[in-house]
């Protein structure tokens, strides 16, 4: 039977901390019909990616923030279920921002075409897609990794990270990575190659930091903050460079009993070290390194330099719980939803 | 009468906070005698800089402390008193690194020679030196000023925010200075031609500096820290740069009642706003900017485009009350020391 509904899932309340799942509501609408020069696109993936928890909050982070109501946003891939624009036909697949929902109207722009021979689509929302992209732009554009230099990423089996230590390796550097329990830091080591892993469970972690980095830290890849910042600090080399793309483990502090965390910098172990700290997001890179990325990245990816680990699961219903779950590290790999299935259209 | 004796200044104890006068005392030695391939160097001005102070505290700041009994480090202005060295006459200028001292040895190596005609002497310690330098290499590696940008400095009197400012005019950008009392702040606006200028001993400075703001700061040159830098955090654009090359404020922080100075960024504001901050010190730069700077610098001063202010103490015995002042922002433009006359050789 043919979907007539859209489900949908929005911003039911903001969260105080940690996000539960009553801060998210699932609706249903009619899907809407696509007028002359539009498409409707079919959700098949969902991303779910930390960034997602500072929309949740009021006021600005990186962007404004989401209303009380609007759908939660995210990039998905998306399959063309009808079009009225000449551009694109019925079936194609392509890279959009529908956000948490199965149904969406789009005119066509910034839409990128995927082909799902070269590549698995999933891979569009990962080691392909913005995650990848994040890896790729703040570790060529702020850390400069040079053969020899030792390049520490947190998160380490995560989307962003797993693609920051191979792509250090590609240039010849040292990765080091950390990662939280015995499973993701053997995956990190065996199976991504990492010359070395640490575990932030450890309550030797900052010692055992300090002895997987025996000449220091030249690139430091910033997207946790908290604790691991705080082992960081003290190691990072002259002239060592720091990314900043994220601080997953403060996204959750505020109210009823999460943690404070906080991370930040004297400008007097900056000056007397040289060092440079800079903040960014993957849209201020685009137009600078995006075509070299998708030059270089499916070609790491199919020579085995660059490979990745997924975490899927399946139906729109459980994004909630799956995001509550990523912000707690829980995920294994990059997350996104399967909201239908790859190879068949809804009947 | 030739001087038979060389007086120098040595450390004879470590400031806790401020220095005082009996951290330093003034030695004498006979003068040495050049062997074969050395030159013995006569002081006629000693520059007299901020960084001095890190070097009078135990432990590594920048560089590695002076030790006790040392003479205190620093540039100077030197005539070459005996050749004994095929490269260099008796009577040439250089710009050496002799240290709060009349006479000093030198195997040539590290010296610039100076010709008095083309810049007053004093200028190789200031505009055409390393402070100058510092304002260059800081504000075009890392500050990357752009028409229409807004650059603030503080300090704008003084040798670095002089150079800082004006040469951030010469790249289209607004310049607003800081600088302590009406005095300072009139020369900022008229003879060095900032475009706006604010008194940081203003109780509503912080309401000031954003009111001479008013689209943000796209670049702030950090060589103060403190109660500015507290100011200027929030005005911060998205994308600004912050090189940071001092913290004049934080320096004689420590025990004896001196306020203790801090000054940080947290990685989540530099994270939401994608700003750059990053630490230097101008030998960093030395290999890539100094031939542009040895070459655009005499230029501007001659178009009068970088115009400059010396504040010269006489006399070597003065150098510690200089110094002292200097850290409390007494001085008046560079603060350097005739230490012997230019014109005339000591008979």
């Amino acid at each position: 039977m043919q979907d007539s509904m859209n489900r949908r899932i929005v911003l039911a309340s903001r969260p105080k901390g940690r996000p539960t799942p009553d801060n998210f509501r699932i609706e249903s609408a009619p899907i809407p019909a696509p007028k002359d020069g539009q498409l409707l696109l079919e959700t098949v993936y969902l991303s779910l990616d930390p960034y997602m928890r500072g929309r949740m909050n009021e006021g600005k982070t990186y962007a404004d923030a989401s209303e009380l109501g609007d759908t939660m946003i995210g990039a998905t891939v998306a399959r063309v279920k009808q079009s009225r624009h000449a551009d694109w036909k019925e079936g194609e697949f392509v890279l959009a921002y529908s956000g948490w929902q199965e149904y969406a109207l789009s005119d066509g722009r910034g839409l990128r075409r995927l082909d799902p021979h070269s590549a698995p689509l999933s891979t569009a929302l990962g080691v392909l897609g913005m995650p990848g992209f994040t890896a790729y732009s703040g570790l060529l554009e702020i850390g400069q990794p040079k053969a020899g230099d030792t390049v520490v990423v947190a998160a380490a089996s995560g989307a962003v990270g797993s693609a920051v230590g191979q792509i250090a390796r590609i240039k010849g550097a040292r990765a080091v990575g950390i990662a939280g329990g015995p499973e993701k830091c053997a995956f990190v080591k065996d199976e991504l190659g990492f010359d070395a892993v640490v575990d932030h469970r450890a309550p030797d972690f900052a010692d055992q930091l300090r002895k997987a980095c025996p000449d220091g830290i030249d690139v430091y890849f910033e997207n946790v903050g908290g604790q691991v910042w705080d082992a960081v600090k003290p190691l990072l080399n002259k002239f060592a460079r720091v990314p900043v793309c994220g601080l997953v483990s403060h996204y959750n502090a505020g109210a009823d009993g999460a943690k404070e965390e906080r991370a930040a910098i004297d400008l007097q172990d900056l000056l007397f070290r040289s060092l440079t700290v800079r903040g960014f997001i993957q849209v201020d890179f685009v137009e600078q390194y995006e075509a070299d990325f998708l030059r270089e990245a499916p070609q790491w990816v199919k020579e085995g330099k660059l490979r990745y680990r997924e975490d899927i699961v399946d139906g729109l219903e459980n994004a909630p719980d799956a995001f509550i779950g990523l912000l707690e590290g829980k995920n294994f790999g990059k997350l996104s939803v399967r909201v239908k299935p790859e190879g068949q259209q809804s009947k």
